[in-house]
């Protein structure tokens, strides 16, 4: 997990940044604007198909923070951009981050304008990163809430990541991979994301891979002879003769046939399985499982468990991997105090509430009732959501929990919410986020100052 | 352009596939079975909101084939999963892609079941190497796809992507830039995508700048000190005030005065354009260009210009960025003849035409009117649109055309397209793609031996 595969170890990370960033930066630093700011990473409004989110993506934030840095090869295409000075790019060689961070650990269900993430640093430094740090927390944090609702769909039974060659891109398909597993799903079909992150991976066989024999029998011979406990794929020309050769095959072999189960991947998955079923069963084949796959979501799979379909395993893809029916999330990175005042933005549905926060969940009897977004300063009934991570550009020891570490919190977070909000439909009403009396007062006190000014 | 910055110049990106392509290929080794397969790769459906789709990605495809190995490190993973024997990790080792690659020059317009690219190499090969194309094409046609219809609602106004931060990871945020500009996009505000891609790079200012100052006033003279002819973003508090305030400096700098816009990012742009423009005018500020973002799509946009508002650009983000209405495509990669032999897919839903193929683009009058899907070794009216990219795993020196001019080809491209096409509405009927008589023909005899063997 040393990031070697990540373009984020790359020399070149510092520059995945809009350029308004930069052009800022400049600003700042001509301007001689050093003060410390914080920003807030926080969503306004949930998908409609979401009754929470999982935070999901701070350990890349947490690396892209430590290793920032502008290499020589950078600093020379912005200097051929023309919009920086010499004295700029010698001083921008230099930058390090030096801020201080806040945050959910991943795995914790997060709710419209509780902050993800705060940073403060020097405001050139904390503006910087917003667009790495958002583009980071988007997708895993997408991603990862998807999963949790297939997850849960399945009630139980297997569901394995299939969705590598649709999602958008290397790094999705990587850091999604995780996302899945943070949020409980068991596998994935991704080397890679298997090899970086240490999470199971699992396959079966393809179309192609039958196609290319005589006849699928020879197919199943030959994978099982090599992969005696392996799954084998069952639908290339027909599926219910497809399964009768998996009995045939179960005959030639007698007590070295070992295989683990069939997949289908096409069709009317629910029937297919019953009817399966029933020739796997009567042929004493009762311990030979069937994995689903083929367009699946948590729609898909709640319907086919809910009517008690034979299938114990699911790969599922394309709609997970790009979250669908939400592929994105209104994830925003907003001022919320500069030099020791609170800032606050007030455009039409886009204001925000000022300064340094906490976020309490307030529990009774291990169940969620809502949660409380304060000042940083305050201190409420409740568990407190966000904590320290990084002080002065280092890494705090507390923060680098394992991926199976992060996994059982957020199983064990998941369990806490109230039934209704871990159900696939819309939770009415939602789960309820307060804003303490302090933090209020304090939005209506700036919010009158900045109307006596422009008043003026 | 060297891929630098891309996970995919990492030693780790043979492992960047499906478990069972490995598995796959070692069965394939073992049971001797290399002989030459040819792959399809292509997709069955237009999603609804689509009359073409833009083929996009080649460019990393031939890359990865071309450097295509699995390092010591790859197969140490590989070795401690347990699936696969010391020979053929051995064997791995020396594994490089010795194929033949076709396909269509990036920027083609292309229509369900037309290959975007066909592979043939021995089997093994060009199995493996599915989860990896797949995974590009299909972002980057995707991408490319939804931002051509961005560019055609702006009806020549600039067109900025502005998705980085809300896009799916990092290397969907530098391919999908490179994607928006081969669609027509004019420029980007990923500074890392300007580098690789020599895309041009634009950018404003962000809400968090002038909160940082005293007064939204002193943020502009700040910002136009140094950079005199940026564009002012004005909706922080309250639009039409930040425009006063554009009007303002424009008088405290005279001659020097030399902004070239505002930016508009929440509200009603339309009504906050038209009020914004008549304050400019009043004040003889003719010459300053309103520019609008915040949840842009390209009927937005349409709408806009449909009704004469004055913005003359439009930076574009979250919606282009994961092309929200469609962000994934039925791509798919599939056998279509091993050992000289036609092979077919009969899955319900699912089948496919057989051997290798080539398109024809039938055109009257310099505008497409159909195409015709036929075997490789036909020739028949129209212009072929496959051709040879790469020849026992070297990419041909033809396959290397700049970005500009694959740009330069898809506005071409599109520009040939009937104008039903080009509309934002669902074409009715939509464009026609016939097969062949020979390719019918040869499906139906396929079918016809495969349907004899199953009664035997």
């Amino acid at each position: 997990m040393s990031g070697a595969s990540g373009w984020e170890s790359d020399r070149n990370a510092s520059l995945l940044t809009d350029l308004y960033q930069l052009t800022m930066l400049q600003a700042y630093w001509r301007e001689g604007l050093a003060d410390r700011a914080a920003f807030s990473l926080f969503f306004r409004q949930l998908p409609r198909s979401r009754n929470y989110l999982i935070a999901c993506g701070l350990e890349d934030a947490l690396r892209y923070l430590e290793e920032l840095r502008f290499t020589e090869e950078a600093l020379e295409y912005l200097r051929g951009l023309g919009f920086f000075s010499r004295p700029f790019l010698d001083w921008l060689a230099d930058l390090r981050f030096t801020g201080d961070v806040f945050a959910m650990p991943e795995g914790t269900p997060v709710f419209p304008n509780e902050p993800l993430l705060e940073v403060e640093a020097p405001i050139g430094e904390a503006q910087l990163v917003e667009s790495f740090l958002i583009n980071q927390l988007h997708l895993q944090t997408a991603l990862a809430s998807k999963a949790t609702r297939v997850v849960a769909a399945a009630r139980g039974r297997k569901v394995v990541d299939f969705a590598m060659r649709r999602m958008h891109g290397a790094d999705a398909a990587l850091k999604g991979a995780r996302a899945f597993y943070v949020a409980g799903v068991d596998a994935t079909s991704n080397v890679l994301a298997g090899k970086l992150y240490g999470i199971p991976v699992s396959g079966t066989m393809a179309h192609s891979y039958v196609q290319a024999h005589p006849e699928e029998l020879d197919a199943f011979r030959a994978f099982v002879r090599l992969y005696p406990d392996t799954i084998l794929l069952v639908d290339t020309y027909d599926t219910l003769e497809g399964v009768r050769k998996v009995v045939q095959l179960s005959r030639e072999l007698g007590g070295d046939f070992a295989v683990r189960g069939i997949r289908l991947d096409s069709g009317d998955l629910a029937l297919l399985a019953r009817q399966a079923r029933e020739i796997l069963d009567g042929a004493g084949l009762d311990e030979v499982e069937i994995f689903a796959s083929g367009l699946l979501d948590e729609h898909g799979i709640a319907r086919m468990v809910g009517e008690g379909v034979p299938i114990t395993g699911f790969g599922v893809g394309t709609r997970m991997g790009v979250s669908e029916d939400a592929p994105t999330v209104d994830l925003a990175y907003k001022l919320t105090e500069y030099a020791g005042v609170a800032r606050q933005k007030l455009s039409p549905g886009k204001a925000t509430l000022p300064g340094r926060k906490q976020v309490f969940r307030v529990e009774s009897d291990g169940v969620a009732e809502r949660d409380v977004l304060a000042g940083r300063d305050e201190t409420l009934a409740g568990r407190p959501l966000l904590h320290p991570v990084m002080r002065e550009g280092r890494r705090l020891p507390s923060a680098s929990p394992t991926l199976e570490e992060i996994r059982a919190r957020a199983a064990e977070e998941i369990a806490k919410l109230p039934e209704k909000l871990r159900s696939l439909e819309p939770a009415d009403p939602p789960y309820r986020v307060e804003v303490s009396d302090a933090l209020r007062a304090r939005a209506e006190r700036l919010r009158a100052r900045f109307e006596g000014r422009a008043r003026r």
